[in-house]
């Protein structure tokens, strides 16, 4: 899959990172599960992963690699505040490795232990009714740890833009290029900042990795936070990048995912707060939620946080977002967002938008906020990230689902049909167990 | 000074903070307390700092960097486990502020508070029979923060060496070329242990930044964690570069401050034990002693962690690792390190051996384990990095001065006579206080 000419410059790994995909999508060889990497003093020649090497976000050396980003790369932490972790609950069910559901593509039967292992799963957290029932962890990841949560980080970023708006800091009807005078000139500049939020901008941006001329590589270039070359001159953080894209189409009409949307956003919360969205998300849930640890965010040359991909967290405190969503904001019995805020994400988006972007996985899916809304009879919800990563919110089983993941294939079609039946199935086993009908 | 070619590449700027020296040694300008580094979305052109910035790690960008090198370089994490901290008793003495002494260069008068200006200071606590007597922050850093410790960090290399000769693990007569095979043709082959943690080892190995053939930049090249450029041959990380060193004289006669002898230890250490310093320092100390917050350091391009000036920490945790050293090893009712370990340290080395290298506000001293022994009335000892970073143990005044700072002279000769007898007038004040005669 690397097509890119081997003579571009060694920042050019860094696209599949900043923008949540991967250059290679095609090996799903058990060698991702290979240990030793960056094991010994020195660790065997072949088997040292260094940030000039263009492969370090694709498989086998992916599943090192997502639990090492900062070892890689410049990165800012954030701050979980000195106080004590407040400790999740335990209630574990040993039945749930051998519940079984279908594949959604073939129909074969498996059981969650299977898919487990079949979506190259580093760890997994359920809780239900706010206590942990199943905790399970593999590959680079345990307790201690901490792992890429990818584009679930958009999420986080709609989350505090949700909270902003509760609260009248932000008015989802402003227009960016008001909000941000630098950005009146660009594609961004006349549409909504619901329209970012939703995903609905027309925006002339191409991810087509097997084409050296498209946008992503000057974006990736721009974005990395390692040197560039001597004579450099093109744009050098996410602000001066989003300065420069141009429209495409009209917007609000159509789903269209591209990252740089939440990057703009992540200036629009910026400027209206003077606080980055790594300081919101610290002093209003990092700090509040009783995390066990401190998380961090890769940046861009200037110390920008990444906020439509450059979360790396414990695989707890991510469960502990999702219980914060179920709870409507009110956690540890503190109200630490609005419940609007999170209403708002959870009654999805337009449907009609979502289905032009043809995502066969969620036939009835909307994109509300940065966040993917399911439209099902349980009412779920999810953030998502390439290879696997997901925070699922299950109101109606009160179940709350974080996983880490180094699935091969980047894009989430190719562990969907292991993993959304049986989220559903557990869903249901856990409302059967509860009593309810 | 910046006498170096600046067709030198980008890495070059990596010397300093790699080797705790800085380019710039003449500046004193109060434009090293200057606010607006890096505030802003985005921060003023004139008050970027970028990794690409050769002047990042000297003044006035020092007084930022002290405090982000996270934000510059790739860097491992230094875990402090998931419990709650042990938070520190308070019994805070406002005379301090006031307490009088003479600069031992001038002999004027000056205060504490006098002094704590003067010495750029970014935070200073005092512990006084275990109870935080005074804290103080400034600059770049505050309580939540993290501040590079520089040169601290080999005294901390040091304890653990000490701790691993205590518990029998290491021989400090061992042959250095029998522990590391890979060593035995460089100048660290035929050299004791000892010998390197006392760095009285004779090595061919010039850090003068004046010469652009100095093995200092062969060193800061190899050591970076930063992408080499296309076609780059020479050495790629810690353990590379020291095969490479050449003796100059015999070892074991006279110290001689190189910290490619810290950089051997943790090779000796690591192969020893299979875990680097910072696993060890993790397991041993920063999971044990109450740590308030995770700690990091910065390592090279196979992820090795820089034994010998890598760490960054929060204050209350370097003042407790102070603690931890003035009560022989036990903390918070547990043994964490064997007191022989502290004991060994406590007694210093050779002070003959000392004088040769000519550190005039040190005139009894010797470096004993990575750290500078006073051999003074109160048996005081310290770790010490450059830009005034201290960690200052006095067990006769059962006091701990732990200091973070950003001088703009690297060496400490440039703030010892506003330091060292402002330590003694503390300790006096307290002992005096405390009734002790």
């Amino acid at each position: 899959m690397q097509t890119v000419s081997n003579t571009l410059c060694a920042w050019r790994w860094i696209a599949p990172i900043l923008l949540g995909l991967s250059l290679s999508t095609a090996a799903f060889a058990d060698t991702t599960t290979a240990d030793g990497w960056m094991e010994g003093f020195p660790p065997p020649a072949d088997r040292i992963i260094r940030n000039s090497d263009r492969d370090f976000f694709s498989a086998p050396k992916l599943a090192w690699s997502v639990c090492h980003l900062r070892e890689l790369l410049p990165t800012k932490s954030l701050p979980r505040g000195l106080a004590a972790p407040v400790l999740l609950d335990y209630q574990l069910d040993s039945n749930i490795n051998a519940l079984e559901f279908r594949r959604s593509d073939t129909g074969v039967t498996m059981t969650w232990a299977d898919a487990y292992t079949a979506n190259h799963t580093d760890g997994l957290v359920v809780l239900h009714k706010g206590k942990v029932v199943y905790e399970q962890y593999a590959g680079c990841l345990d307790e201690f740890g901490k792992h890429a949560a990818m584009s679930m980080t958009k999420s986080l970023t709609g989350l505090i833009t949700e909270t902003l708006i509760a609260e009248g800091v932000l008015n989802e009807n402003a227009i960016v290029g008001e909000l941000i005078p630098e950005l009146k000139g660009s594609a961004f500049g006349n549409a909504t900042l619901r329209q970012l939020l939703n995903m609905t901008t027309g925006l002339d941006y191409s991810e087509d990795y097997s084409d050296p001329n498209a946008d992503v590589w000057v974006y990736s270039q721009a974005v990395s936070p390692l040197p560039k070359p001597p004579g450099f001159e093109g744009p050098r953080s996410y602000f001066e990048y989003l300065q420069t894209v141009k429209p495409e189409s009209k917007h609000g009409t159509a789903f269209a995912y591209k990252t740089i949307n939440v990057d703009a956003i992540g200036w629009v919360i910026a400027r209206a707060t003077g606080k980055s969205v790594l300081e919101l998300l610290s002093e209003r849930i990092w700090q509040k939620m009783g995390a066990e640890q401190e998380g961090y965010f890769t940046i861009d040359s200037i110390g920008t946080p990444f906020a439509g991909g450059g979360l790396s967290s414990g695989l707890r405190d991510l469960a502990r977002v999702g219980q914060l969503m179920l709870n409507e904001g009110s956690l540890n019995g503190e109200q630490l967002v609005p419940a609007a805020a999170i209403r708002s994400i959870a009654a999805g988006a337009n449907p009609e938008h979502f289905a032009k972007a043809g995502y066969t996985s969620m036939p009835n899916g909307s994109y509300k906020s940065l966040w993917w809304v399911f439209h099902n009879n349980n009412g779920a919800y999810a953030a998502r990230g390439v290879h696997g990563q997901t925070l699922y919110i299950d109101p109606t089983a009160d179940m709350v689902i974080a996983r880490f993941a180094s699935h091969p294939q980047a894009a989430n079609s190719g562990n969907d049909a292991t993993s959304l039946p049986a989220y559903q199935a557990l869903a249901d086993y856990l409302m059967k167990q509860a009593g309810t009908p």
